[in-house]
């Protein structure tokens, strides 16, 4: 078990966040339905986050945030994701950045390396709580996904700093984030593993260009574009940490940051893809009777299906999200993930589909949210790691691989 | 086997009309993606329908039309729907009144009944081939579903012929078609198995009115609304074939005009679907490499999956399209059909799904018709019959249930 | 959270309850083959059982048992069955006589009530503890399964005590266990919810008599046959906790005695096929090749699929076993009980499918486990509650159901 | 579409052969459980078809056989293995060998070369309609399964013919047969795609060797056996056909033989399970009730969900069937063998599973068939082509590969 602060919240705190997030779901969803159908990045929304303090939420509380542990900020993302899924998966975006700062020990890191590392977490942890400015991820590239291994965007020493050239697919809040933390590798190095590292950039830097191409299926309102960085020049400073080389080996060891956070968002979906379904099912007469569908012995019955579905796939993530936390880093905890990664992301299209099937016609409106869950929840296993990577990767670790390796990894 | 008239068309005719289809697909196709953005009704299509005489697809050759039996017709709608589903779909409607008539064996009905038959028979026949006339189905209605046995809409005899009154939910073309084939319970029939019939209202009657409520998941371009018929006054020739009571056993005995167009029209999304598959992982590259997915085993070994899957479906539709033909109205045709339908319903929904899954990310953008087919091919199963009706049926005919008595189906 | 006694077990002590059965499912394995074939109780394994003073695992510490809570003892269970599940099967019949009462709080029962239900509990851990008896349960009946409600056995006062009539079907370890505990209804009962009571007959009661007809398909050493009572006479004392009436709310209340023990029995089935299945695909070569098959990145994927299905099961079983002891009785317990049932039962099967269709042909000699595991595990789903049972709660529960009610229960 | 022979049957012909079929399958029904349990050899079932003179089943008409074509093949194994599929299975062996040369037209070839081999199918068609023997297939070999270009087993040519080295596993009907026909690679060939070649060697072969260890899970009638051939000598006939190296190619393009006939026999093990389970259902009552289990909804529902399983797989088999006649070696027909193989193995375990899950646990016992179909069924994927090998071939061809190739296959 690590030592996330002196000071972790109590019981009463943790419900308290979560609590904040169902709040602000019920206000998100109201405005769910616009942001959707205009495919426009839900900026109000990220007022209110800001408004209640959120941007903090990974933060150790004597820094000032709330110190959420990774199993109550998976239950506040499904809070947030059953109003507006979008907002919830963007919101994560910001705490992968965050969140694995929060989950170090500098204490004990001491010398010019300590320094710089506190100096940069600290910087961070003023940038989310007073100024409450955003995050963003630039990792994914075309062609190659999230594997980091593969990546093609480089960084280069000069005299200001590094130069950073690439092109990343995929960056959620492109246009509204105000940093970017781009994931590149150093052009010097010729190790065989390559020395992938994180850069900050931010927004207004004129190395950076974004086009607006995002016009999808699901997950309409996260504002996810292309960025191209061309010569775009950070100083020293924006090495995330100070450090170099350090990602891949961070990912394979500790996947739950990229991975985990999709998680409880799409758990989300699928909790209100459920909740709408027992609602509606219990306003549905049995055609041409006034008896409620719920009564009906044979949606009983298939309603146990999916009830036994999703359960399994809330059980095993908040397991999961626990395990980060008593496990970090081992092999159980990194199953775990990937186990939930995977029942919850091909979960969502099945329930949904399987909703539609038992609602009917009528609930195909785009009035009613169902049709945007089940337009959304497609899009959970084509994130990081997919659900095919997930299967792989718990195939291997059955037969004993070890797979802190990023060569066992398809990273 | 039933005799359809003198002069079946060859097989060289079968396969001309659906490479008619099967060039219409290509130019559907193009304009596809602005009738699903706009939720506009493919009027350009229908233009083109007419213009390949394609109105008269189900028409006796020696009437003037093309004489399709049910599997060219199915094999026709699938390419059509490889194009532009909606427009299948709500082509098929047309053909749900023509054809119904077309299979009907007249000549030997003598006497004035027979004569009130061949009178609107050449009256639909002349509407659909010489004045380019449409024909749009009205038949489910707002917590009844398509079951016809719960009907609420009525009509009742008047001086001037028949009022209709009564709300249809669901009927497509509605505003674009010339006439509504309007599903109704006699006012004055008391019999326990209620008398359905079938009556023509033209489009401009002024005792309809259309409620343009259209927008919903997916088949977005089917303009299917709810039309209030309000002491809607039609002739006495608007009776369907001047028979009355009738619909109710026709839809048991012969599901396959309500049933079956349907799965032509799905059937061709999934094939659809599976061709945009195979064409983007051969293009796309296994991450960080010049090898094309399909070279990958697990690749293949999940396509032989999907394949099987699709050819599953394919194959279950053909036989049962040939039935049609050679059993019309046996519980083998009948069941042939059912098992059709929920195949293919059910196998939309999962074959889009897997496909975005193994395309990845990409996929999803509007350019491209993957998302749209995974929208589309929800709908299936919520048309007549149902999925759920569909296994319901089928398990009672394995219990030796006889499926031509109304008392035994949801109709 | 109840109260199980003063001194509940350590960790480390409930670590050895596990141990002990981790090293006689070694020894049990063993003799697995012969009583499978035979189709004969394993008559060595309890006497291995006894021996280590299991008879007694559910009894409090105090009461000088080992005082296992509900998450040890399914993990206990896991464990035997991995070795003989249907060793596994018989005992935990005993458990459900003995564990039912360990979890009662008679402390504050006073008066004559009290002092025959602390008598009754004091001679059945007397029997198990210190004579070594073995306690079996007598529920199911022809036609009717563990439907409690529609038991047609009754019992019916006498001077000498209680007089029994009826047959029951399924009774496991029919003679060699030296009691049956059987559920009875009372022949003077009148009220809606019949009055259904336990008594407690000795094995060598002349009003008993055993057809021996056990052949079947798996599970074949439980000696599961049918018992006839035939004006069966017990004295007075032989009234389970000196209770009439209670049986049918208690099952429906906390059904996790009849229906929760199956669970770790069948985990442990599964868990021994994923672990043939790890060894025999390690040493199985790609044929041709000297690669062992684990390294095949298509059985890597769908050993994922796999390993996802059972630790969907194992975690969802543990969690549930969690929660008998920290919410006995709540709904949310009982949910996740039948959850769990359900999950567990349908899950061998097909585990056990797929691994002879992965291991190939070689795997289904007798010589190797595989083939037992495939036959025993198909039986879970039909012990109470059955798979479909299970499925109609949880569907009813997600409607809002209070499952607490016998009348809203199967039972 | 080929010409099997100038006197093809009759349709009436044909349903005489499935007739003949039909009335074994009676007679073999009873005697299944006995060979089942003993493990032993359906000698009695195999005098009944010598009797029936359906050990010439294949042989063209002209040849004194009942010039069965594929179809009528396919249904009648599909009506012996309702009744003992293990008959089934090894009266298959006997066709390969059989049905191979009949679907030859050798009158073409002249020479020598057509003198040969017209020589040899004559030898043949007397040994099985005159002699009334019995040919069996070697072809599997340990570690290898039946990928035919690895095969380890060698011929060589000697003085007195042919010198036979090597172990075959699964040798079915080993001890039984008259004539194993064996395939071995030529000791002599270098060529890349090896050189493999059937050999005809006699059962009092003093070369031969058989070990009788088949005790397994089902299929238990089966004989199946390794048997060892070492320096076994045959003369120059021996060799098929009188060609050498032909037995790769044939596979890879007309898998149809070693493929094909299995699937007629699950498939009807799969018919007798559906049949047993509409039987057994319509007599189980609702517990507690007098009215059927077939009257209740979800079971109704639940049975169309295996009805529709159990008539895709049957359509699609049968499809395939006719397509082998149609157009034999096309990828077309091998695509729908490769299909049907693979939904015909993988329906069986399933269809059987739920099956014992609606009937409970009194459908579980050894004096019903019930249990038998569900171990019998788990065999089928194992045989080749396995369900991997098939779901492979299907997905390369989906993607356009030439599977007549031997380099594309797994054989």
């Amino acid at each position: 078990m690590i030592d996330i602060g002196i000071a972790e919240p109590s019981i009463e705190e943790k419900e308290e966040i979560i609590e904040k997030c169902r709040q602000l779901k019920e206000v998100f969803a109201k405005r769910a339905p616009k942001y959707d159908k205009e495919g426009s990045f839900p900026v109000e929304n990220f007022e209110d986050l800001k408004e209640a303090g959120l941007l903090g939420i990974m933060i150790p509380k004597e820094f000032g945030g709330f110190g959420a542990d990774f199993l109550t900020y998976t239950k506040a993302l499904e809070q947030l994701a059953m109003g507006c899924s979008s907002t919830a998966l963007t919101f994560n975006m910001h705490n992968i950045a965050v969140g694995s700062i929060a989950e170090l020990k500098l204490e004990g890191i001491g010398g010019s390396r300590g320094k710089v590392m506190k100096e940069f977490r600290d910087w961070v942890y003023d940038q989310s709580i007073n100024q409450k400015k955003v995050f963003a991820s630039a990792s994914s590239e075309p062609g190659i996904g999230a594997h980091f291994s593969k990546l093609k965007t480089t960084y280069q020493r000069v005299d200001e700093g590094f130069a950073i050239n690439g092109v990343k697919s995929f960056v959620s809040m492109a246009g509204y984030a105000d940093y970017y933390v781009v994931a590149a590798k150093s052009a010097e190095s010729t190790s065989e593993v390559p020395a992938i590292s994180y850069l900050v950039v931010e927004k207004e830097n004129p190395g950076t260009r974004i086009e607006e191409i995002w016009d999808v299926l699901g997950m309409r309102a996260t504002a996810t574009n292309p960025v191209y960085f061309e010569n775009c020049i950070v100083p020293k400073e924006a090495l995330f940490l100070g450090s170099e080389g350090m990602a891949l080996y961070k990912i394979a060891r500790e996947p739950h940051w990229l991975v985990g956070g999709y998680i409880g968002v799409y758990l989300g979906i699928s909790v209100a893809t459920f909740q709408f379904l027992v609602e509606f099912l219990k306003k549905k007469k049995i055609p041409g009777t006034d008896t409620s569908m719920s009564e009906d012995p044979t949606i009983q019955y298939r309603m146990g299906e999916l009830y036994s579905a999703l359960e399994s796939a809330r059980g095993i993530t908040y397991n999961a999200a626990r395990l980060v936390k008593e496990k970090l880093g081992s092999q159980e905890a990194n199953n775990a993930i990937h186990h939930a990664k995977y029942l919850v992301s091909e979960l969502g299209p099945w329930l949904s589909s399987q909703a539609i099937r038992m609602c009917g016609a009528s609930s195909l409106a785009k009035r009613l949210p169902l049709e945007r869950y089940y337009r959304d929840s497609r899009c959970a296993g084509l994130m990081p790691a997919t659900s095919d990577d997930c299967l792989s990767y718990l195939g291997k670790a059955a037969f004993g691989a070890d797979l802190s390796k990023p060569s066992e990894t398809y990273w």
